[in-house]
């Protein structure tokens, strides 16, 4: 079905454009959290009015708390847009590959310099804002749809411009399984965090975006 | 009530993505002036038509004297603006110590290589031009509400890019009262000007911007 | 004609100012993927709603497939782009030659660290990402008319970003020709490679944009 | 009047933070371009419908050729204009003296690495490129009002960033008199050829926007 295979596209370009940008472009922690952040704004804007434009598990579990999402499109976005990420790190396997470089790094998200905790805060807090943000920016009530896919790309941008040192910036399931399945090593053993944490932000924003008035 | 929550978590934001952009994300002046000033955006589009999007007491100082504010409110978003920006500061301190860091750099604002004079001329110089925007851009007669919040984050971007070398770029006086808190010395001792002048800032925007027609 | 003129305008301006601020301007890759990327938003809101904004040969051919350019104008808007792109080049040329530059070094793509097949495979894969963008968020029942040219603009210079150190970054045949031509070596006898890829990926859009509901 | 008063803030704010950010911020060349760039784009959002927000004696003439200003408005501007930019260096030259930096360096416009033919060439055609787009963009018939600010914002950082290593960027009288008043040198002997050169940019983008259909 079509919305799924919108899910799937963007979900490859948020972590091919993101991850690409990491590894081969090298770019400065500003360029990387435009890169993740504004490969979410291009997405929204072209695949948006058909599948919401998601493309991350986490956004996905809070539309689905608050009544955005049905249970069954759920799954079924979940799907696409694992497959999307792993797609897009089979291709920056090959590219990194190509040009010589260590596929050990394949833009994988990882916390080699602060403890389990801090890690785990650093990304339930920055989900908890981004996906408030979402629910906020796509409501009838407060929001505002035509910049909706602009400030959503942005958010993810700041977030990850202040977590990239922290743990890489994950603030999404699909995004931190793609790179790891390729990498390995403690960016599989750690996949856990950044699959429950950003989980634990989507329920916390869901819940206060429901206090601040975005649940319709 | 909702909207003081507003200001508390839009200052929260400013002062979380702004200072651990300094200090942890360790950007060039372009990435911190972006780093303060989209993350007013993001709130602005967020939470702006819950409380008007002020996140700063200099800012709400001029909607009082414009009389765009109540006496009441200005209170009341004073309080969560200091509340939110204190909480800010907490939580980037834990994660400045969890990286090994010194915890005397939390993004503070001060003035070690001008005078006291040149100092608070900045302050209030930039402060009134941003004020000024936000008044024009917000009114009804010459505004455009559409993509106000774009326009004050971009002018505040370029404020702090303009003053951070003099000042730090500070602007509003619950975020520089946050990291002041905790890292004490000269920024403690200093803190009076980054509360004065971002007010004087306010009042002569409040005026200028009355002329110039921003006042409903 | 008018709009033979805009697409020639269009062109020029994408040429000269991406390929000056590589030579000229020598920017970091944000840079530079930025200077390509709003090059393109700057045309787009000046005389997109003259020619439709294509710029680029691959574009014009998707536009072509899914019937909203005739042949006639097909023919018209790639000579205009074309001798837009030359214009262009020849003057970075002689400002290049002003400045004591190396006029080898003109901004033109090349592959020096990948194989024909990844080059092939990078370019086929970014611009086929480019133009389906395109293709929906220009289109009448998925896209966003007044956001189009800013997102347009954005999708290039990511997808610049990811693919400098690959292949440049072309996606665009006229890009690639006009340098190609006053710096000639590899750059000339490796143009088929920037000809053919990108009307590959601009096929493959057409058709997956024609799927996803683009084609009006 | 209003709209006078209009003119010489947004000069001021042009020069203010465009000559700081080389002075003070010592940005990157994409830092620079962009502090130039969006000071005109929140100054158009703030005064623009006061004024039309030209803050450039070029687009100025731009718009009295085309007959969009009348000579009386032309003459009011202009001088509101050049009193803009010299407030904002007398400020720019007591902040950089209060930092302990050479005030030989203002952020004055000079050409010390090309010929002066190459100069006149670069100052022309950068400023044709950039009034060519405001006309087009501000026109009713071809136009988006809602994104001009935006767009010609964006332009001017762009030409900007082409032309630093060669002319220093100017395509504003205004805006490389204020500095070279104060620098005096090259800067000020040199300064004929900014005044020149834009007005004839000026010049050949009235007719060509003209011929385009900006003209209403």
């Amino acid at each position: 079905m079509r919305k799924y295979l919108a899910e799937l596209i963007g979900t490859f370009v948020l972590v091919f454009v993101g991850t690409a940008t990491v590894t081969i472009g090298k770019g400065s922690v500003l360029t990387i959290g435009l890169a993740f952040g504004l490969a979410v704004t291009i997405m929204a804007y072209s695949v948006g009015a058909i599948s919401g434009g998601h493309f991350n598990p986490a956004v996905s579990l809070a539309m689905l708390l608050n009544k955005r999402l049905s249970l069954k499109d759920f799954v079924g976005y979940v799907i696409s847009q694992f497959i999307g990420a792993i797609l897009a790190s089979a291709i920056v396997f090959d590219l990194v590959h190509e040009l010589g470089l260590s596929t050990k790094n394949l833009g994988q998200t990882d916390f080699p310099n602060i403890s389990v905790g801090g890690a785990f805060i650093t990304e339930t807090l920055v989900t908890f804002l981004f996906i408030l943000v979402i629910l906020l920016v796509t409501s009838n009530k407060w929001g505002n749809a035509n910049f909706a896919g602009l400030v959503i790309g942005i958010t993810l941008a700041l977030m990850i411009i202040v977590a990239l040192n922290l743990t890489g910036g994950s603030l999404n399931p699909a995004r931190s399984f793609g790179p790891a399945l390729f990498a390995g090593g403690s960016a599989m053993s750690h996949y856990w965090l950044y699959l429950v944490a950003p989980l634990v932000g989507a329920v916390l924003a869901a819940g206060v975006g429901n206090y601040m008035g975005s649940e319709e």
